[in-house]
Parts: C-alpha cells; structure tokens; sequence
C-alpha cells in the first residue's frame, strides 16, 4: 500500500504555535479590545483573506497586520507592528518538532508500505520543515497542494502512479485528510491533534455521512494498519 | 517534445507590476529618502527575507511593511501601511494581461508539441494567475515549483516521465529558466521581457560559460522551433 501523511498536526506540531501567536496578539491588541473580540475580528480577516493569500504563516502574518490596524482604528503603533512581523519570522523560523513516536512509528509503517508526504500550504515554508524535519528519507514522495480536495487527490495519484484503492491518507484533519480521499475510492485515518484551526472545524452532519476510524495517537498506527489492510 | 513555459514574463506581464509598486512605495517614503534610497533599502530587505519568505507577492508586501517601518525609523503613518497592504492587495488581485501573442503561439507550438507550465512563486497566487489565464487547457501538465534548480527540474522531468533530452524550456530568466536545463541535459531558449527583477540578474561569466539561442519575443517561437528541434 502507499501510505499518505499530512504534515502539520500529523508528524509535526503546527497549529500550538498559531494559537500561541494569536494569544500574543490578543495581548498587544488589548487596549482596544477584549481578547475573544481581537480573536475573532482577526479570523474574520483570515476569512476573507483566504480566497486571495491561501494558508500559511505569510498569509497570517499579513491577516495579522491587517487586523491591527482595523481593531486599533490605524492607532496602534509601529513598536506593536513590528512586534507583529516578528512572531511571523519566529512562527516561518520554528524547526519541525515532531509528534511523539513519530520516527519510531515511520520506520515501522515504512517497512511493510511506501510512503508519501501530502502537506497543504506555503510550497517554500512547507518545503523549508521537511528539509528540517530530518524526516524526508522515510518518504518515497513529498507533495504540496494548494487544495485537499478529490481533485487534487485524484491528480496526485495519478501523477504518481498510485492506485485509490491503494492509499491510505493518514492526518488529523476530516474535511482535508479523510474525506476527500475517501471520495475518490481511498481510505483515510484520522488522528486528532489537541487543538484544531477554525477553519478546519467539520460539519456534523458531513462527519456522520462519512465514517473513518480514529486513532487516539500516531503510536497505534502500526498495529492498525497491520490488521486494517 | 515536450515545451516548458515560464509563466510570469513569459505568458504574462508580472515585473512591470512589481516596478510600478515600487514606485509608488518611493513615493509613499518620499519624506524619509530620496526614492533611489528606497528601493535600495527595499531590495536589500528582500534579499535579506528570501531564505525565509520565498518568492512572491505575500513576501513582497511583507518586506515592503518592513522597510516601511525601517526607512522611516517607526514614524511612517499607519495610513500608510495601510496603502501598503492594498498595494499587495493590487498585485494579487490582478487578472493575468498576456504577453503579445501568446495564444496564437501555444496553438501553433502545441500542434507539433506537448506543452508543460513550469513557474516559480507562491503556490496558491500561481495556481490563481493560471486559472484566471484562460490558457490552461494548452497545457498537458502545470507545475508550480519553490526553486528553479538542476535538481528541481531533473525531479520534475523524471515525474512527469519526460527525458531532459526530449524537453525544452523557454523562459525569460537565464538562471531560472534555461542554464539548470541545460545542466540536466536539456535545452532552454530565451527570451527577454524588457525589465528583468534585480534577484534574477546573470554573472557574466556564468552567461558566457553556457550559451542559449535568444529570441526578441515569442512570436518567433514556432519558426525557431521548426528549424530547431
């Protein structure tokens, strides 16, 4: 089989660090507004942005800037602004760490199947954590898209030679992991990360029209896989 | 053969815009330097966020906030910043305005050819400029890369299943889009666009070392081609 991994929240740790970031944030943007406002007038911009930045920490940073001058009414000052493009450079300059057992859980996944990296997002930031992973020679093929959805699964595959009924895509994200992939005749395993970006958040009546297994950690992939394949 | 294009300055106009930007951010730090000064301070910004930014408009306008914030010493408006994020803003949004003669060359170049994008950039703008083109369906496969190097293009090529000696590339950047080509075994034509990005300027002796046909536009393409493959 080949076996797909996302990347954020699935061999490394991502969004702790946005939610890190937006705490801070709320912090500089304090006096003008209580946190929960700053937090949710920011998503509302990462939400419009979305369409025209994509994702990523460029992408935030600049949703960041915006926000502070929307919330602040243009009166916060360049030391917070600055402040701002700062947790963007440390969020861009943070090295992969990796999820628990994660070496442990490649090696063994990796002996019985081929596997692939499938990362949604910045191409150069996303290209720059595999490299610092240390991870890239457990994986045949590294991919990143711009879009997890059936068609760009289906593409992929087929660039890559790989059968749907071949792969399995592991990650904790439903709608961008498991969902289209079942779509298109795959499989998917889900395995929740602590903290889930809004934007990732699923529709209920989605998740129970599609069902998948859900792992409680990455450490029970091997032995599952072994009897699910 | 299989023909790779270089979109940005290639397909459609991308620099001129970049420029005109400049331009205006000058004009915008009039009160703090004379506008040499400033795209001076500019650049070396940019060069300085390559490595961790990439390439592309959300890193331009990053980099122009900082400048901003760092030729004015802190003191620029934040009506200005917020002129500077729409400036980004601007450059995103802009539909793609084809090179002279684009369309009529893919058809004739595609009757006898298989033609492939190869850009360079932020991933999510990348894939937006090719859909907002309209010239995607002259293409066989479109591949949007973080770096324009022998290793990229012998990955790319051998993914694809295309020979290096069966494939050539067209662009206007000689670094970028025909020496790594040449390296691999294949061959590159080039062809100028009338303003080239200061990043993308050629070492002499490397230009002299390796030597590719140059064409004044793209309208020569099938001609050339005819005659030379």
């Amino acid at each position: 089989m080949i076996i797909g991994f996302d990347a954020d929240d699935t061999l490394w740790h991502n969004e702790d660090g946005f939610q890190a970031t937006t705490r801070t944030f709320e912090g500089l943007l304090g006096s003008w507004a209580d946190p929960d406002e700053v937090g949710n007038r920011l998503f509302a911009i990462e939400k419009r942005n979305m369409n025209r930045y994509g994702y990523g920490v460029k992408a935030f940073t600049l949703s960041m800037i915006e926000a502070a001058l929307d919330i602040s009414d243009g009166n916060i000052d360049t030391a917070n602004l600055q402040m701002i493009i700062e947790l963007g450079h440390h969020l861009l300059d943070r090295p992969a760490e990796l999820i628990d057992d994660v070496v442990t859980v490649l090696e063994e996944v990796g002996r019985e199947h081929t596997l692939m990296i499938i990362t949604k997002g910045d191409l150069y930031h996303q290209l720059a954590r595999i490299d610092s992973s240390g991870l890239k020679d457990h994986f045949w093929r590294t991919e990143v898209v711009a879009h997890k959805d059936p068609a760009t699964y289906s593409q992929l595959l087929s660039l890559h030679g790989v059968l749907p009924r071949e792969f399995v895509m592991i990650g904790n994200s439903l709608p961008s992991d498991v969902f289209p992939v079942i779509e298109i005749g795959g499989r998917g395993i889900h395995i929740p990360y602590p903290v889930t970006w809004a934007m990732e958040h699923v529709d209920p009546d989605v998740a129970h029209f599609h069902s998948a297994p859900t792992l409680n950690s990455l450490a029970e992939l091997p032995a599952f896989l072994a009897d699910w394949v």
